[in-house]
């Protein structure tokens, strides 16, 4: 039924890294960050061959198995089309395992280069939607996923009683004065492992706060950069997971104390820090420093953008 | 210390009903509502006078213990001014003990009276800030008395740790194409009562659910109207609440079954339904006039707003 692509054509996408959870916002808020992905990808007669430079090079299976060649596939079923053989090269610069969204930013690159195919053959492209829902899918949950679709942030959910679940999001235009620090340390962590450590069950009490804290985040976000860090406060899963990463933890209580917004990047142990302006006091860098984390600047990340064609130079952040 | 105003001086005060909660956002979103109680207040030599039209007219005691009395003697304790006496006029329009935030109304009109005064004799008024925090202080939470303050829809907090409790909200501009359509059922309920109905503990599912809610339907009053339906579930109150109000949750159940967004008015037994332009169904206005729901159309209502002088009419709903 799908129609097939010639050899030759060539696509590729650019796709950025994402916090999700943003403190009390868990499995729901969302935010790009400017440190991108590449994907491109050439169809062949036949056969399979899988590069990866930078992140991730030399850890990943290079089979039908590496996630952006699983992302690719599904993309184009669900665009009708298909392909005899792929080339693809991975030029990654998210870095694996920290809460920074790497995963999704493969399956979101993945999903976007189909649609630089689809405009070679005048076939439709996946929507947005199609492109946040199929993330979500293999992500099982869509706020990095649909970060990185949309780009800023997002508030994303899992529509009630769906099965299979349906997913979706909206974009929040992120307020200009909003200044964004990661601090991505060597350490890494399993995001399954960490959820681990929730509880199944919390008091209404802290139910309460941090569902008025992620309103407050929304209207902080795109608003009040003053709320940020009163509303980025939480009671339902940063402090639960602290054993799994004493370091972040630490990292984020001293920023905290310092009147410094800042979260677990996911399930950590990234940690971005939120200012309304101002830069980070010269003491908490040198505290990452000291510590092994890596602290940079980054602005809100773009929505993935895809090409008929390799652009001529990578991008990155 | 306090400057006492002379007699005969008159200020009033119009303030909206409000909803709490919303569905999700427990004790954090609030809605301003068209329905209009007015405060007339003139200064006197001596004593206290009080006289009531309308709702809760025989109903409540005409003493200092009244509620708009209490909240005009703290506003004017905290604008540095005092009376010798007092007549009060208070013209109520908002039904009583529905979860249509009469109280709030009450202690928000009382206090913004207080700057009808301040305004005839040079002295600050109390600001936005301080009916907010004033109010919040009577009713133990700021959801209502933000709203009333504020008017439109709000996101309102307790801010953490604080001890006495600080409270702030902020406003959302309501997107114009949703309709408000309150129910007001003849039957009472007490906000104390429902509220011990609530568990103790959660799942961490529910409080998740809850929270992704809360800022969908931040994004949905504001951007979406579309998204009303899916924003205003809710597992942490609403289904609890349920036996002691069955008439209410049953008409809660058939909006939302027939695909119309619809809560709770704070603790209920109001329920008020929000479409995105559409009119209620003809089978729920049959429902709801045939169990004793009065059902009417309203808009999201205006700021308190505060008069050196009586207006010349009353302003109602």
């Amino acid at each position: 039924m799908n129609r097939t692509l010639p050899a030759g054509l060539r696509a590729s996408a650019v796709v950025a890294a994402s916090s999700a959870n943003l403190g009390p916002g868990f499995d729901s808020l969302g935010l790009a960050l400017s440190l991108y992905d590449e994907i491109i990808v050439e169809t062949t007669d036949s056969g399979l061959t899988i590069e990866v430079e930078g992140q991730g090079s030399g850890q990943v299976p290079l089979t039908a198995d590496h996630l952006v060649v699983r992302a690719i596939r599904r993309g184009l079923d669900s665009a009708g089309l298909s392909v005899d053989g792929l080339n693809v090269v991975c030029r990654n610069v998210i870095p694996h395992s920290r809460g920074l969204g790497s995963s999704a930013a493969a399956v979101v690159g993945g999903l976007a280069v189909v649609n630089g195919f689809a405009t070679q053959v005048d076939s439709p492209e996946l929507t947005v939607a199609q492109l946040v829902q199929l993330s979500s899918e293999f992500e099982g949950h869509p706020d990095n996923a649909a970060a990185a679709v949309l780009g800023g942030a997002v508030v994303s959910w899992t529509v009630a009683g769906s099965d299979p679940a349906r997913y979706d999001a909206a974009h929040l235009q992120l307020h200009p004065d909003i200044r964004l620090f990661p601090a991505v340390p060597e350490t890494r962590s399993s995001t399954a492992a960490t959820r681990g450590l929730l509880p199944e069950q919390v008091s209404h009490a802290d139910a309460r706060f941090n569902l008025a804290r992620t309103a407050m985040l929304v209207v902080a976000l795109t608003q009040r950069p003053d709320l940020l860090l009163e509303a980025t406060d939480d009671r339902l899963h940063q402090a639960q997971r602290a054993p799994a990463m004493p370091a972040s933890a630490e990292y984020l209580t001293l920023l905290r104390r310092s009147g410094v917004a800042a979260v677990l990047s996911g399930a950590g142990p990234a940690v971005i820090a939120l200012t309304d302006g101002s830069d980070l006091p010269p003491e908490i860098l040198e505290y990452g420093a000291a510590n092994g984390f890596t602290v940079t600047e980054m602005s809100a990340g773009d929505a993935v953008r895809w090409n008929a064609e390799t652009p001529a130079q990578t991008v990155s952040g």
